[in-house]
């Protein structure tokens, strides 16, 4: 039986995967009998679940709260819990203290239990570990070069686990997430809202302002296959990983004019005209410095799978917030 | 004029530093006027130096201990104070307390100060932020892959003082340094110790223990080399730097074969013959992860600037260290 612990349970992607863990009731071939949600504001309430579920709101690195969270001996976490980009580009301490500190206090609870405690940590990093300048395809022994606070925090996590995990305090995977679109919901402070905003607004009938050029190229997974990434994590042997525990998650590379004319194909001509353009320099810039593709070879290897292409994404976005409808 | 702040300054580099500074009395074309040494033990006393000298016995990661040292506004600070390799391993807390955490509370200081100020940072960085698998020899753009606690600190540092730099709070370049051959004075607790024991012990009339096999091949410079490396770092030009500071300096390598074949060339087979074999499990799993060969291209294009061969090397401590004598 298996304990899984969700630290930033209530975000978008703490929500989806909370939803997939409790109606799948098992991860892998383990069945799950509890299930530990934090965040820094209310969790959502789970239905359909037969184990016990608790709830707490707490900030993980606050004094306490990551020992408190850690003395169940949860036996799969999941450290989803962080400040997005944008915010913590624009306030320095806030994102040390949560993107850094908080995954600190997490690690240090773990290895404080002892006794051969030795849990799965899943850790949502980010491709924002990767700057500017890039080869055409990056690889997976390419340097790290954030060029953000929040890639920074991200990179400096990654190391921190791998050092726990080659101590033997924890068995970790940490996973370079792609940028998740189509984000449901309103726009968050992530830089990169934008890519989700040119979809999901107009397929809900409203103007939605594009901040850069359309030949600008990144690299893309639906909220669905970012949850398959993270429950499949979970699963993977630790030999199969070794020492180096990050992985770049396999993605849909295209450009924003690829996007565009996938929703064209996808919804048709009147919604891809509610895209409005409206330059933002402090985007392009943060933007300008992220890595566009990748050669995820380890991941696919080790059977990470991803949408096909943009289309596919666009139309996971309708099955799964739209209930199929789209606003023509 | 300059003012100059050594951390680590009682240390095998930092005293070299601080000689060769005082004695030149200038970093690249600006006069040094005040000289501030730091360190957990008493750092030397410094002779034939005009300016203000100011001494303390401190440990940086204690509260208020960087603030104090930074109020004075240095303009260049040597950031050289850490606990080694093998005690980094031996002691978690006490490798992250140092290592990690005395330099993220010099990094807070600085950026505390606000009003413009904005030091060069010079910071000891270490190969052993790369570990094994390797290429046959490592680019500047080879992933950070630290196979121990200490490489794992050093990277993260280096992560930071990079993030610190793009924010603009300081300037700064992390030299990744190659293992110093050979150090004066009596063994340390460094895993790589013994690159230098078995050439400095046979050199004074002693044994040395050999604790590796002699195909170990490995990455080496002078403690005057690594003086030169840390003076002409504090003189780059910022823009030649661009983001990425962490830079890995040229080195001899060498094997352990080559290093005796060295020895024996300069100063004779009755030298060479008071190394003695005797294996270490512990320092023999260190080294297997350590990189060996670099080609470290942006250093060499920025004016770094090496030893020829091992041979040099050996000479360098016969004159530095030895007053030219040999004990035969």
């Amino acid at each position: 039986m298996t304990h899984v612990l969700i630290t930033g349970a209530a975000g978008m992607i703490g929500r989806k995967l909370t939803t997939r863990i409790s109606v799948d009731g098992a991860i892998g071939k383990s069945a799950i009998d509890a299930l530990t949600l934090v965040d820094v504001v209310a969790s959502p309430d789970v239905t359909g679940f037969a184990g016990r579920v608790a709830s707490s709101t707490a900030d993980l690195a606050s004094p306490g709260v990551a020992a408190r969270l850690i003395a169940a001996r949860p036996d799969v976490i999941f450290h989803l819990a962080g400040v997005v980009s944008a915010e913590a580009e624009l306030d320095f301490d806030k994102g040390y203290d949560v993107n850094l500190d908080g995954t600190r206090a997490l690690l240090e609870a773990i290895r404080a239990v002892g006794e051969g405690y030795r849990p799965r940590l899943v850790f949502a990093s980010s491709i924002a570990v990767f700057g500017a300048p890039f080869p055409q395809a990056i690889a997976d022994d390419f340097h790290l070069t954030p060029l953000t606070s929040y890639g920074t925090q991200k990179a400096i996590c990654e190391l921190l686990i791998a050092d726990y995990a080659r101590r033997e305090f924890l068995d970790a995977v940490a996973l370079r997430l792609p940028s998740i679109v189509v984000r449901p919901g309103l726009p968050n402070r992530a830089a990169s809202g934008f890519f989700s905003g040119i979809i999901r607004e107009p397929l809900a009938g409203m103007e939605a302002l594009l901040p850069v050029d359309e030949d600008v190229l990144h690299w893309h997974a639906s909220p669905r296959a970012a949850v398959g990434f993270l429950v499949h994590a979970a699963t993977l042997e630790r030999e199969a990983l070794g020492t180096r525990v990050a992985l770049t998650m396999p993605g849909v590379c295209c450009t924003v004019g690829e996007q565009i004319a996938a929703l064209r194909r996808v919804a048709g001509d009147a919604v891809a005209a509610r895209i409005r353009r409206a330059h933002d320099p402090l985007v392009e810039r943060i933007v300008a410095g992220w890595p566009r593709r990748f050669d995820p070879r380890r991941a696919l290897a080790l059977g990470f799978g991803v949408e096909a292409n943009f289309d596919d994404i666009i139309r996971v976005h309708i099955d799964d917030e739209l209930n199929g409808v789209i606003a023509r």
